[in-house]
């Protein structure tokens, strides 16, 4: 089963928003074995939308539309599909009350143009839309399928999710599995330099998604036997997890800030960090978990050097002779924020992010970073690129690397 | 002058990348006065993209193509231009010296699939790529132009911004202006509320861009004469800048904590900040910004009422009496922040995230913000929304705008 995609409004065509709904929609069709063979986006014009369902109708079986359905009088949506599909224009009972009292709740006043948002093609099979104002609209054709949807991102999800994904689910004849492998402090190429070996033993699609100090493996197959599918998925995440285990900290949707907090709730185990160059990102990573205040109490950002030795009582002699971004520093600043903040593990980073800052000894993108409770300190050197953000990301992301790790051993 | 963008490669049809390019080409196209008819996105296959040809030449007068250059044998977006053109492949020995070159200082061996990548349709001429090996081609057929880049944005970019978009604004007889006002801590309906007035009188396009807890205000406006069309937006930004003067921080690519970190400069002053509930996202957006150690000295994140009072010296009275989320609270967070790290002015920050921790008093998204010095501290209670992640930023966002006003004051 093929899908086109359609997605209607000028503010694509000026570049004022990026589409995400094509992308999201295209990864959502390929997990239930729907592949999308085009996607268009036209400006609000009945022509340049009807010219678009003529060139989708021929490639596939079914179009998804996002966009052009809000009761202001530019979206033409609507009207060119009730032209498309000959079809007369009737008032929805249904979707009018059901507006209504989304508005009552809301305080806000009906005008004509909420009013007009009812009226829908008698030929469309209404498919509700619990996020918002705007019905899905599902119409056949010729044995051909069309569904209609508002572009605000939610409300697309949502009848998706509700309404379009079982249908096609239903109708599609492939099945697709799909399985990620979770990596962090490991490079792209390392990962596939180890598992090129085995990656020919296995009858799997793979996709390499790097991001920063993180790489994804997603290891996917498409076919017509769910068991015999879902074998030979779970048989190459088996082979692949096997070489590379160290690296592996979850699967799919598991983060590495959720996967460190887990571990320590797991050991009852408390945390504090003690930050220079990632200026509170580190901190970030790991408060964006909710439930991070069960075992994260805290950090001291030492941006500056006074700060460094007056709170975590960094030796000054230490900052004057091995200097702020060194071995010593930041094994001094983990016994100083557990002296502190008393907890019983605690992370520490020190670095130059860039762009000033960087010498011949210490370029821009050294950071020191260790990890340690009362009994063991862990420190490790690296350099990272000569970007700001980008090194505040990696340093992040490879101190809960290096606390995943340390967990791991204790 | 219009264009018709078409992106092809598989892995966007299968949601594996958000297509960014075309947002970006299509925001760049209108500030040459240069409007997007459509957006077409196709797979890696000779049909596909010959359809797609023949839809854009009718609606647009320059195609602009990205994607399928690479030497991979699925990359056959040049094999359809050469069918299309009517032209035959040469062999470009600039193109080889160039890649060779570049190969040469990367250590890299050259493979028979990169010579291929040098085999070009005759009719083009060759726009350089300094980011990467496979060249821009620019084609003209019946009056109209076509334009084939690589999909590696940074590499589309280069070509966009040194071959393309030079040609087509002298080819383009309009002109495009645009200025846009950066406005925190006010919504976007009150500041259409208050402009609305003005705007009648105005002549220029304009566009409410929220973010969390910003606002950004293009006024564009495109015409035949630069001189009047420019006087026509300077006109516009001077009557809005009038009306909502306090609200705006700067122009254009101006940013928040830019803006602030500036004000600190001249000023002269120093800066720490406590935070609870942003976690240090409040410290990471400050730090963000090259140079902030000129300023920012550092920040304690009291995540647990502990430190509040143990490292900040926040009374236990205040806490059990009013709660860590408390008017009380963030003004001695300032005072013991100010006492610890010795800076000029403070920020603290301390609410309920969410999703658990919220009451019927205090609610998810209940947040006080404090900023100070010495002499004086001004607070503020804020209820933002349910979600952790957007709360976080909406505080961040919140506590650097109140900074803004404090140091106007000062």
């Amino acid at each position: 089963m093929k899908a086109g995609l359609i997605t209607v409004g000028d503010e694509i065509l000026i570049g004022q928003i990026v589409d995400t709904n094509s992308s999201w929609m295209a990864s959502h069709l390929a997990e239930i074995g729907v592949g999308v063979v085009a996607k268009l986006s036209v400006g609000d014009t009945l022509t340049d939308i009807t010219q678009g369902l003529d060139m989708m109708y021929e490639k596939s079986d079914i179009i998804l539309m996002t966009g052009g359905l809000g009761p202001t009088k530019d979206d033409v949506t609507k009207k060119a599909l009730a032209d498309y599909f000959e079809s007369e224009m009737v008032f929805s009972q249904d979707t009018f009350d059901r507006i209504t009292t989304i508005f009552e709740k809301r305080g806000i006043k009906m005008t004509e143009a909420h009013r007009e948002q009812c009226y829908l093609p008698a030929k469309a099979l209404i498919i509700e839309n619990k996020m918002g104002t705007a019905p899905g609209m599902w119409i056949e054709k010729d044995g051909k399928y069309l569904c209609s949807m508002p572009g605000v991102p939610h409300e697309m999800k949502y009848i998706m999710t509700y309404g379009v994904l079982p249908r096609l689910a239903a109708m599609s004849t492939s099945i697709y599995r799909k399985k990620t492998i979770r990596t962090s402090g490991i490079g792209e190429s390392a990962i596939a330099e180890m598992i090129e070996p085995t990656l020919e033993e296995q009858d799997v699609n793979i996709a390499y998604l790097p991001s920063i100090g993180q790489v994804r493996l997603r290891l996917s197959k498409m076919g017509n036997d769910a068991t015999l599918v879902e074998s030979i998925v779970d048989k190459a995440v088996e082979s692949i997890s096997t070489i590379i285990r160290p690296h592996i900290f979850g699967f799919d949707d598991d983060t590495l800030e959720q996967h460190v907090g887990q571990m320590l709730l797991e050991k009852n185990l408390t945390l504090a960090t003690a930050e220079s160059c990632t200026g509170g990102y580190l901190a970030h990573m790991i408060t964006s978990v909710a439930g991070s205040s069960g075992y994260y109490q805290g950090s001291v950002i030492a941006y500056s050097n006074e700060i460094k030795s007056s709170v975590l009582g960094v030796s000054q002699k230490t900052l004057d002779q091995q200097g702020a971004v060194s071995e010593q520093t930041v094994r001094e600043m983990v016994q100083g924020v557990l002296a502190l903040i008393k907890t019983d593990i605690a992370i520490s980073v020190s670095g130059i992010a860039g762009p000033g800052g960087g010498s011949d000894e210490k370029p821009v993108g050294t950071v020191w970073i260790a990890v340690g409770d009362r009994e063991r300190i862990v420190s490790k050197r690296f350099l990272f690129t000569k970007d700001r953000i980008i090194n505040i990301k990696y340093t992040a992301v490879y101190a809960l690397d290096m606390l995943r790790k340390f967990l791991i051993g204790r």
